[in-house]
């Protein structure tokens, strides 16, 4: 059985481009209209190589290969195929059903902002009862702080300005710093882990002083050239730099169980998935303008 | 009750000059009479402080301040006093009993060297089926070599050149590679775990390669410079880079117990501890002709 249906691409003058697609579906595979998906910063990344963009889609199961036998609403996290778009075909081994209680506009930021956040939160130690860092609000920041309340961690956000303070608040931290790379911080209590989720260039000589001892980094966005690391503090106080990219399929699912339990919901802006919306989106977020995930909708 | 025994400082000029020091005991505290002491790179960085240079001790209990109770033959690791002396009072919950099967001289390079790769070998979660890379052959890195081998890991030593393949493979490395940073090896299994023993300004970009999913590298030896990590690098590949410098009590007790149980055996080069021994081990260190580690040996 194969379906057609429509994409979205990149394009090397930097253009959304709306195409057509035809898969034919193998036997453990599934045909899911997209509904929903969110806009992650590395869909910037990838806007000149031609590929169907997004990551963070939510859809309806359409239609089964042979060897699959449940329908349900469903999200779909990979990064090798594309969510902007009006269906894709999946592994049904790498699709999560939504909970009930979750909106599809609220699932799509889980996807990949949550599941990157809550690997992190969850795979490497980090106790309720620590003091936890979130540095930059957006995308992921917003999720992470939003999480990691719930995990009921004290949750402090280092920001570069003050214009996010009432929301960092709102959402749960216990404090909230303004930390510019390089300038150091007077009276900062110490924590055990740090979620780099804003610039990708920060200075890590500045940040060894917000770190207790034996705590941890985890730089989830990243510059493309080496950072220098004054490996003397790293030694001395213990750090651990934690690399984390991949969320186990295993938790998507606590993720998603997570966040129906505690009633979190990602703060998103919407679009028309449509070439403008997505452009808009795009520029959106570009301005640095996105409170603070986009998620893109298909118009019936 | 006080105490005056001989100590060797460092001084401004770089020379080893002999003294005398007076301390009182105090309700915790025993002194020790000086017999062997390991000598460190790092005696080296604090020569021209004009401190009591030394932490890698072994001796004999000789004097007890009030609140201590036993004595026998004596470990003492800290970094804020001196071995390079003919004694040293110190707080009796600091040292350790050597078991009885183990030289005073192979116990002095456990103290510092020893402590330091078993706190990584054994904290961090490395296990016996793992495989194990240790870059740098010296005082660290040989007793390294032998203690992963004990603990059953697959041990794949990398150095700059083919001198110490022979006694690498004896001390039980399962493979030899001669790793000169920037240049890559070819065919080389990835490692999980990666002790830094050897040069402090390593090319972290270079190390990536070497690095299986989820690796962890670990710097012991590290330069003064901040050094540029690919950042991009560890976040596609999970990969953690963790400071460790302490070693707990237990630790080094446990480190004795099992140096004891296996039979384990650093490789030294011994110097009288006299003004021109020190100094001459010095020399040897310094021109890296160190095979694996020095001992002062106090002649009687």
């Amino acid at each position: 059985m194969s379906v057609t249906f429509d994409v979205f691409r990149g394009s090397p003058e930097g253009k959304i481009v709306a195409d057509k697609t035809t898969r034919t579906l193998e036997y453990n595979e599934v045909f899911i209209e997209t509904t929903h998906s969110g806009l992650c910063g590395t869909d910037e990344h990838y806007l000149k190589s031609g590929q169907v963009l997004g990551h963070e889609g939510i859809g309806i199961i359409k239609a089964l290969g042979p060897g699959v036998t449940s329908v349900k609403q469903y999200g779909f996290h990979d990064f090798d195929n594309g969510t902007f778009s009006y269906g894709a075909v999946w592994d049904v081994n790498c699709v999560y059903p939504i909970p009930e209680s979750v909106s599809s506009v609220d699932a799509a930021p889980l996807m990949c902002a949550g599941a990157t956040v809550w690997t992190v939160l969850t795979e490497f130690g980090i106790r309720s009862t620590d003091r936890v860092a979130i540095m930059g609000i957006g995308g992921l920041g917003h999720i992470a702080i939003k999480l990691a309340v719930a995990l009921g961690c004290e949750v402090v956000v280092l920001s570069s300005s003050e214009s996010k303070r009432a929301e960092a608040i709102e959402y749960g931290a216990s404090e909230y710093h303004v930390f510019r790379s390089g300038e150091p911080i007077k009276d900062f209590k110490p924590v055990k882990h740090l979620l780099l989720c804003g610039s990708g260039s920060v200075s890590y000589p500045s940040l060894m002083p917000l770190m207790d001892t034996n705590g941890s980094i985890y730089p989830l966005t990243v510059a493309f050239e080496p950072s220098p690391v004054p490996m003397l503090d790293v030694l001395f106080k213990g750090v651990r730099i934690q690399g984390s990219l991949v969320a186990s399929r295993k938790g998507i699912r606590t993720l998603l169980e997570f966040v129906a339990r505690h009633k979190i919901v990602p703060t998103v802006m919407t679009f028309p998935l449509t070439v403008e919306g997505i452009e808009e989106a795009m520029q959106t977020l570009r301005e640095g303008k996105m409170r603070y995930r986009g998620v893109l909708v298909k118009e019936n």
